[in-house]
């Protein structure tokens, strides 16, 4: 909108663009309401730097649900709040808030009652650990408990024992293992069930990488996220790689399964980063991303593109979201009703 | 929405009913959504105490214009940030946040351009003084301007020499006083037209009180609204002040025009604060009140309610706005439109 407004977004844009969990940034400078409404189902968020109002005016018919609508963030042209407006916890608005802050010397502004309180809601934490909760109508009640100081149980495997070291997790709830499958979140005769979404680290290194030194490159890639070890369902890497002693200790070591998968395979995959040396010489942009999208799934999306640390390259996807189609289907259906 | 919650608007309701510019604060606790389609319309600003996307997804399909929308403003329930939303200048939304930060210590959060560099926007401007603005549609343009950190020039008749002394004023905007009666904001060839309402401080008084007492009066109850003693047209009072020597003092030392009002006229008005001394005496709620009413005229209301101090009363009221009627067409003729 204004100049100055759009030397903080160059800002920004140069500073969003270093981080490996965010895939593209763009700037639109000019006719502000005509350009919201293009873009708007295009971007998982939407940083104005202008004045709430505009903003809000802008957008307001655009929106749909918690489910759909993308994080919608606003900072002042003096750069001195970034206020997280619209899907705080599902949409991820509070998360890129704080980025956007610390990236800035901005001061966050997150408004959500959960959050200014101390505690984590249900919506966050499956945000966090890319959870999908399978009854989203009973979101409010969870949290509203949550809020009343109250400790929700969650009724989970042995190995969500990741949960236990999330400080914010232990303030909210209370984790209880169980041999059944299934995760689920119980509050008086309340359940909310939920399915963890498959995590999957794809890795690259040059010969002879230490066991050490991988692991001690995934802990850093997951740092992005904030995502524990524990959390990664697989590791991933190419048939290429099947004799490199430091990837098969590491899956021995973390207890976590390793595929490996094969040319062809990497080779059907669009991967986002792109080394001229692995294009040459096998056809794949990434081998670490090919990999973890191959073994996350079909609709498998990176949420931490290539990083590389010591000769390890790390790339981390995450499989399709299934809840999304009913929530999809429901939308449809409301249209019709109109 | 929030225990927690419904306790800060119960401290800020206790708050803002001291203020003598405040007319009416109602809480409302639950059925959000429901609830703001049904007030909306019947406040002049709203405050949700809830997370800012709640607030914005619930009044989002009630939006009109900036001319017709409350103030909306949001604050956390921890009441760590107090956030204005929509309708930051012309609605007020801006300074009703600065009032309630300061009445509750949070901490205020503005993201309107001009505001944010110290600039002071035309509309700023205008809601400040009561002023019509007769082109709306060109306050985007010379807002611009401001933020380009050009002057505007405002041609004024003498009588407006109460903006030489403010220092907002000063920083965006050039004075040139004018014979003409009409006030133009000017920016290169464009003119935007100004008309000043009517602004009247009703005044009662004990038996003998003095000029001096009364003009400190004045100034105590207009620094409720920043208001200058060169802002008010006029001064009024009952007929049965007739012979008070210090209003008509008043009058002749600030040189305001002193009007009075006949016991009928008073009698006709409905005030806002009652006494039941005067209510008994002459038949009217307040004396003050009932004569700012009468002497700014048909359809004008109290922007200050009675305020007393060392024995005098003071009430002030504003024309009614008369650019709002061709708005509100406009608005009607949109919706038919449709």
């Amino acid at each position: 909108m204004t100049k100055r407004g759009l030397e903080i977004s160059k800002q920004i844009k140069g500073k969003l663009s270093q981080d490996p969990t965010i895939f593209q940034v763009d700037i639109f400078h000019k006719n502000v309401k005509e350009t919201l409404k293009r873009i708007f189902g295009g971007y998982d968020a939407i940083i104005g730097i202008m004045a709430a109002g505009i903003m809000i005016r802008s957008t307001c018919k655009l929106l749909s649900d918690k489910k759909q609508d993308p994080a919608i963030i606003v900072m002042d042209d003096a750069g001195e709040h970034v206020i997280s407006l619209i899907s705080g916890h599902l949409g991820g608005a509070n998360n890129l808030t704080l980025k956007i802050a610390k990236l800035t010397n901005a001061r966050p502004v997150i408004t959500t009652s959960t959050d200014v309180h101390g505690y984590m809601s249900i919506d966050a934490l499956a945000k966090k650990y890319y959870w999908e909760i399978k009854n989203l109508e009973k979101i409010v009640k969870f949290n509203k408990a949550i809020l009343e100081g109250r400790k929700v149980e969650i009724k989970a495997p042995r190995k969500l024992k990741y949960l236990c070291d999330d400080p914010f997790f232990k303030k909210s709830y209370k984790l209880i293992k169980d041999g059944n499958k299934v995760v689920k979140a119980i509050m008086d005769k309340d359940e909310l069930l939920i399915k963890p979404r498959k995590l999957v680290a794809g890795i690259g290194t040059r010969k002879g990488v230490s066991e050490k030194k991988i692991i001690e490159g995934l802990k850093r890639t997951l740092s992005f996220l904030d995502l524990p070890l524990g959390r990664i369902d697989a590791l991933a890497t190419g048939e290429m790689k099947k004799n490199e002693e430091g990837i098969i200790k590491t899956s021995k070591i973390l207890r976590i399964p390793l595929k490996f998968v094969d040319l062809n395979s990497l080779r059907s995959k669009d991967t986002y980063s792109t080394s001229d040396f692995v294009k040459d010489r096998f056809g794949v942009g990434s081998i670490c991303e090919a990999a973890a999208l191959h073994v996350a799934g079909e609709g498998s999306r990176l949420i931490i593109r290539k990083t590389t640390f010591n000769g390890i390259a790390i790339a981390v996807a995450v499989s399709r979201e299934k809840v999304l189609k009913s929530v999809q289907q429901n939308k449809t259906k409301q249209k019709e009703d109109h």
